[in-house]
């Protein structure tokens, strides 16, 4: 912070608030209250949130929790908010915001234009670059609870075609995952994509329909469950019955792309090179394309972080990094073929944390 | 838009890209990619999506669907909105973009600054004042699915007593009733939050604990589930046991302060007129505060929307608004209770979409 000229930093989006004091809760789930914490250049940070949050609060480490009780629209923190700035930074100087890439304002513009307003001659900086560096390396404890869930999550996977039957719809396909991943362990499943198609599935992002699965078709469950506030985020395909050829071999080349990726996957190669590795692959297998718009992504506190696994990122990759492998392409027309696994960068070879896919498509029914 | 000088909407968030395109998606829980959607004054909206998006927007009503191959943060669909936004403007007036409470902005700062220089002289404005009383008032398909999510969850919250027993830890609790709400037909349930305690809960926002249940405990669990992209958002509270004489008499205060508010919620009535409707029995009944803020709140295609049921809110009811009646009041040091139901204002009176909680705490073992 001294370096980047910064006073103090003032972040109010879930994972930044939770990685600078612990706080964990579902509240963020309501938009309607804003939540601010202020972290100095020396000390404590300091909690600026709606009444609601006091008890919350007072269980993470910090001891100065600042209150006021929302929502008051005409006046929702930004002038207890402004009075803490003022007196951190002594009534001058820059307030490091994140405004980079990945980021948001989780507050009304309105209000935080008032607040520029408000503190001037304080100024707002980009925060960007000073956190993302600090939240891509993940401490031993953060890594602990992402191979947790991801442990959880294989076993939920790899039993998966003991409770699905042909015929089963798109809806209860999710359904009984979401079971079972509770079952198993996960403390919620946020985040479940998927999806069902003869001979392979078009989209992944699409919510569940009633569509009923049948011979031939290809099936991709893509999951971000949660542990203790930390996330896995893997995928798997099965086949229903007997898929065409070019499903299989569209599985077997995405499943050598992952190969390649974690052959690639070594401290000081980048994030660029852990694409073009699993984009080689796939191009000599006959890949037209995919739409995803990288191979891969920074994971922990949210389901995806930086840094991206593109031809354009640079980042360097440090052990202590968690990124997914997500090598995926369109295989024929309307076909898509996704795998991915979460591993974490050592010295060395990478640690898998997701168990490894099965070199074959698994078979239901 | 017209009485108010916009020439286009521009859109960002999850419920607001979806009110406008019927685009329903998990895919948001990555906050990687910005998503833009752009209302002109006349026609149909245009979306500018990442290309991950466009299967999934090619199924709603929408035409004009413009993509880029997100994430690219050196340009993540700044200059294609650009692009889009002096097409539909002209090159000139004015672009509204929801500031006001409860919103937020969903795109990097630097990014939205960037935007508002390529855009010049067009202008950004506050589309708050327009959008949010069109999206207070719910059309019958919408309160049939915020119906449908409360009679699923009223029926999981009169069972529940036969599926919990003594001795259960929070952790254990939640998970019972999330498996027991997909079973009966929630989509999902991405917000559950609850309190468990002897003689009273302290706090309702905490993640669940270890903590085992045992004679005298008062439970509360609050949930927020969904069907079809509509919440329902209402809370329960049971006794382990034989519980305090003043956590009984806290329930049967804030019960009645429900009814109260049942008998004021009627078309032209306000918020804050439900506010002290509630308010006044609780006074009455020895309330001691209330931590939350406010008694209720809006729901829809979000767990909390407009308005809030807080004595400065001057919305006044009109049929069509679904809203929460949320008493709660601290009865004893450290000791809470809260009630909560959902309605929708009817000429008359309202309609209950959650089925009315019992008049006694049911009991568990």
């Amino acid at each position: 912070m001294a370096d980047a000229g910064l006073d103090a930093l003032l972040v109010m989006t879930e994972p930044e608030v939770r990685y600078f004091t612990g706080f964990l809760t579902p509240f963020w789930y309501s938009p309607t209250r804003p939540w601010f914490v202020v972290v100095p250049q020396n000390g404590k940070p300091v909690a600026v949130i709606p009444t609601i949050g006091a008890e919350c609060m007072a269980r993470t480490w910090l001891d100065d929790i600042r209150t006021w009780p929302a929502p008051t629209p005409e006046d929702d923190g930004v002038s207890l908010l402004a009075e803490t700035l003022r007196e951190i930074t002594d009534g001058s100087g820059s307030v490091g915001v994140p405004m980079g890439p990945e980021t948001s304002l989780r507050m009304p513009l309105n209000d935080f234009n008032r607040l520029a307003e408000e503190i001037a001659p304080i100024r707002f900086q980009d925060a960007s670059p000073i956190i993302q560096p600090l939240r891509m390396i993940k401490s031993e404890p953060e890594i602990d609870k992402v191979r947790h869930i991801c442990g959880v999550l294989s076993g939920v996977f790899e039993a998966l075609p003991n409770h699905l039957a042909m015929g089963m719809s798109e809806i209860e396909i999710f359904r009984t995952f979401r079971k079972r991943a509770l079952d198993a362990g996960a403390d919620e499943v946020p985040f479940l994509v998927g999806g069902l198609g003869e001979g392979g599935y078009a989209d992944i992002i699409s919510p569940p329909s009633e569509r009923q699965s049948a011979p031939g078709d290809v099936l991709i469950l893509d999951t971000g469950a949660v542990f203790d506030g930390y996330f896995c985020d893997f995928d798997r395909n099965y086949a229903f019955g007997d898929v065409s050829d070019a499903a299989k071999r569209a599985y077997d080349v995405v499943y050598r792309a992952t190969e390649a990726g974690l052959a690639a996957a070594r401290p000081e190669a980048t994030c660029a090179d852990l694409f073009h590795a699993m984009q080689r692959v796939m191009d000599e297998g006959g890949a037209m394309g995919n739409d995803v718009g990288r191979l891969g992504h920074g994971l922990g506190m949210q389901l995806t972080e930086w840094p991206s696994n593109t031809p354009s990122d640079e980042t360097v990759l440090a052990p202590g990094m968690i990124v997914t492998l997500e090598p995926g392409m369109t295989f024929a027309e309307g076909k898509v073929m996704v795998h991915e696994e979460n591993i974490v960068i050592r010295d060395g070879a990478p640690e898998l944390l997701s168990r490894r896919a099965p070199a074959e498509m698994p078979v239901i029914g």
